[in-house]
């Protein structure tokens, strides 16, 4: 079964993946302002569209687009802003 | 709203998104065997797992798997063998 979370009341959608590349989210994001907490360390791929990323410890926000990527160490958090439908992919450790 | 469709009795879900790349589709297909058709020229890029794909009028399949990426014309239909959890994001024209 696959499984769709749904995150702020549903401008964030992301489906669960497991295989050989290990746990993933592949999700969307609708334009908006989003702040998001890791339990464990997140690779963050942005597919398409564009997220301006605040990472932990950072004062600015630095753009992630166009198979860009980054990385949060579990137990942060990070601030996101999306100005158009932008889809990514989480891999979890 | 973000749109999450189903298909093949939810072995296959995909989200719909409108960006600045254009329109596509980006989702998760259980292992399993597919046939797909098209109603416009697709664009596949396979971003996790891996998908064996006979392409229209091709006898043999082939394996598309970490980033890679094939096209499928309008109107034409095509076989996919998936044998994991497999992401992919496909672009419409």
């Amino acid at each position: 079964m696959i499984k769709v979370n749904e995150y702020f009341s549903g401008n964030v959608k992301s489906i669960a993946v497991q295989n050989s590349d290990g746990e993933q989210t592949v999700g969307v994001m609708k334009a908006g302002e989003y702040k998001f907490s890791t339990s464990k360390k997140e690779f963050m791929f942005v597919a398409s569209g564009q997220m301006d990323v605040k990472l932990p410890g950072e004062s600015e926000f630095k753009s992630f687009s166009n198979h860009g990527s980054f990385v949060v160490e579990a137990n942060q958090s990070f601030d996101v802003i999306v100005k158009e439908d932008t889809i990514y992919i989480c891999r979890y450790e």
